[in-house]
């Protein structure tokens, strides 16, 4: 049912704006709901994505605007003038509008907030204020809400009033006479309950919320306990004062996510649509010089241990395994607390538990991995003791690397730092640099001693 | 307004287990929402686990089982009669009933079969047999619809009918005669129409719908792409057959996410609620076995070059440079294309050119890095020549690395093997043999040259 953005679509609307065929084009487009005519904008280039966004209205421009990535959306805005961009932030939803405008450079954000109709100037300067990742700053201020005092009969009738202004309504906000939030009812109850009975006996007082200044990832963790639709915020009078809805937390699970993966991956939250070579890199090559300084530092290891290696040069046969493994290993004991801290299933309650979780499981793949190891090397280099103090090592390495791994991430989180960076390209540097440390530091003092 | 469980909270109900205080038990957990009961038996050991649950009533051990995570759910189920579990299952919704019985071993399952209710046991017939990641594994029998020649009046009363079956109700779907999908009409716009006009009139005939043997990460994708609250599912004959809510989708991003991260970091999907030392292990040692054996391949290319490394035991010091800057550019690329395929952003289209972008990156970066290395290697071996070819394989390793971080997710995709592979422990490790190979390969031509 839904469009599917094909190759052959693409060529089509290329060749109509060659030819400037407005009228198929419009036609193309007016059959298309608005997230489709922003895939296939993704897919143009910037003089034929202005083509298209040219041909739409301000109602339009602005429902295909919001469906638009990032790095293509700043392009699409840096082609428009001031009087575009206000006619369409004024038909935009009032969180989609903070957004935009949020993200504007502060000049171009003033030349707008000049001249936004006053309703929206208000609804603005409610929502710029808060940062982007609280609750505040993805809320909207687009809700029904009426006094407990009030019937079904006027609930409804105030549903109608806001019809066209709120798109969706699944509950009913409900709120005393001070505007402070006392409950919820569903528009299910609404619908069935006799129109003369009061909002105050068919809510549910046990209503769920969420401060202002909350972070998104606390808000995410709220509506998947509760299962909840949408989630009412309030200040810090419990005065309601905007609303967070289901395809809310969609963008915020995903930003958390993205986040959280670039950060292991060392690529700093990078758009995936993002075009130039040089952003790229510039996202990307700090990472790698990071590694790069880190990995000299095991270079520099290394070379104190030259003497060692000259007497028997196999041991560097060894680093890639050694490396391998610690790195392995630390992975695998962060990336399980990073997520389990990330999807709110890991919390700081019973640190020791999960702690002692995580050595037990070191301790025993270390002990399989580091038996293997030495009869491997022990045959190879045909020398049993060598091969058990390879072996030992590797065990030790394991044993350090599950315990970073786990331990720093919570230490983090306990610190308020994203501890995402535990499965980072930071730590598993660190964690080759001792890795080969431990591995050397073992083989030398043996080396020594038999010498 | 969530009850937080706490160090204390846990305290304390531990206390009234073991004086078998069942009142003060009782009174604690009534006034808690199931979603927090939950979270705190699975901070209990198992026989306090099995003391709470006891206290519960079918439904509201229902409502608490359905929000335990997977490792814990198992062990309460282990703990339980078939008895129990099916007066447990008949108080779900349909596809949590489906879901628990699912996953149950096939001999408890018939158990549980031959003992529920006959509509539930109709239910079960209709669910069971869909995999559990399309959208007929996900999906629930309980939604409300209507004829497209019901009136608004009818469609209400409707709803009146299902009140307690279907819990949450935000649109009502809309089927001919034949029971096949035609409309959908938000509970919004049923609440303000006039009581007399048919649905027919004032329903949206643009339904997105879902075939139910979709995957579900497609039903992820249509919910976010155009921001639902709930997608109704049909079959081959385009007849209504279930709903899937945005709650629903909320659980399928986190597990897909789940099994993207778990490929990533080599640990298969491992819930992280489990205790079992064994288990855990189980599901990360074959990572470390598959690392291990591909960085013995590794030792095995080091062993063929050592005639090179006797030459020059200095060129062992840069392994773990070699090593990290192929692994970390591979990374990197791979992360950001099976993120942006899991998400959707990224899609089969245009590949050349998401290829080509990459190529672009690694070319900037690999300069960048390749020179200084060459530097470092050139002024700390004192061998200017030696630098420059160190680097010039640096160059030729990122290269290499960026494509194959980007192409190989792509091609997986393409042949419908999930993609996240190409960012786990079997790449990495061919990225460090390929590495070793290009690095040592290269400087050992270069010797043999000068020699």
């Amino acid at each position: 049912m839904s469009q599917i953005i094909s190759e052959e679509l693409i060529e089509d609307v290329k060749r109509f704006i060659e030819d400037n065929n407005r009228s198929s084009l419009m036609k193309l487009i007016d059959e298309m709901r608005a997230a489709d005519v922003a895939d296939l904008i993704e897919h143009l280039d910037q003089d034929e994505r202005m083509f298209i966004f040219n041909l739409l209205d301000p109602e339009g421009a602005g429902e295909v605007l919001v469906e638009i990535e990032p790095p293509v959306q700043e392009g699409i805005i840096s082609g428009l003038d001031d009087e575009a961009i206000s006619e369409i932030v004024e038909e935009l939803e009032s969180d989609d509008a903070a957004d935009l405008v949020g993200d504007l450079p502060e000049e171009r954000a003033k030349g707008i907030i000049e001249r936004v109709a006053e309703d929206v100037l208000e609804d603005l300067e409610k929502l710029l204020p808060h940062p982007a990742d609280t609750a505040g700053g993805i809320m909207a201020l687009e809700f029904v809400a009426v006094n407990a005092e009030a019937t079904v009969q006027e609930a409804i009738e105030t549903i109608r009033e806001k019809r066209e202004e709120v798109e969706n309504v699944y509950s009913l906000f409900v709120v005393d006479n001070l505007g402070r939030l006392v409950g919820v009812v569903s528009l299910k109850d609404l619908v069935v309950e006799p129109p003369e009975r009061k909002v105050s006996e068919i809510m549910n007082p046990e209503v769920i919320s969420v401060s202002v200044d909350r972070d998104q990832e606390e808000v995410y963790h709220l509506v998947k306990k509760y299962n909840l639709v949408s989630i009412p915020v309030v200040d810090e009078h419990n005065r309601l004062v905007g609303r967070i809805t289901h395809d809310d937390i969609i963008d915020v699970i995903e930003k958390e996510t993205d986040e959280d993966i670039s950060l292991m991956a060392g690529v700093v939250r990078e758009e995936v649509a993002e075009e130039s070579t040089v952003k790229i890199s510039r996202a990307r090559l700090p990472w790698l010089l990071v590694g790069l300084g880190g990995e000299l530092i095991a270079a520099f290891v290394i070379s104190r241990f030259e003497s060692s290696l000259e007497k028997i040069i196999a041991l560097s046969f060894f680093f890639p395994v050694i490396m391998a493994m610690g790195g392995s290993t630390g992975t695998q004991a962060a990336t399980v607390v990073v997520r389990g801290l990330a999807t709110g299933d890991i919390t700081l309650v019973n640190i020791g538990k999960r702690l002692w979780r995580e050595m037990r499981v070191a301790i025993f793949n270390g002990l399989i991995l580091g038996v293997f190891l030495s009869l491997i090397v022990g045959f190879w280099l045909s020398d049993q003791r060598l091969g058990i103090v390879v072996g030992l090592s590797l065990i030790i390495i394991v044993l350090n690397a599950g315990f970073i791994g786990s331990a720093v991430p919570l230490a983090l989180k306990r610190m308020n730092v994203d501890p995402a960076i535990a499965a980072g390209p930071f730590v598993t540097t660190s964690n080759d640099v001792l890795g080969l440390l431990i591995y050397l530091g073992l083989v030398s003092l043996f080396l020594h001693m038999g010498a």
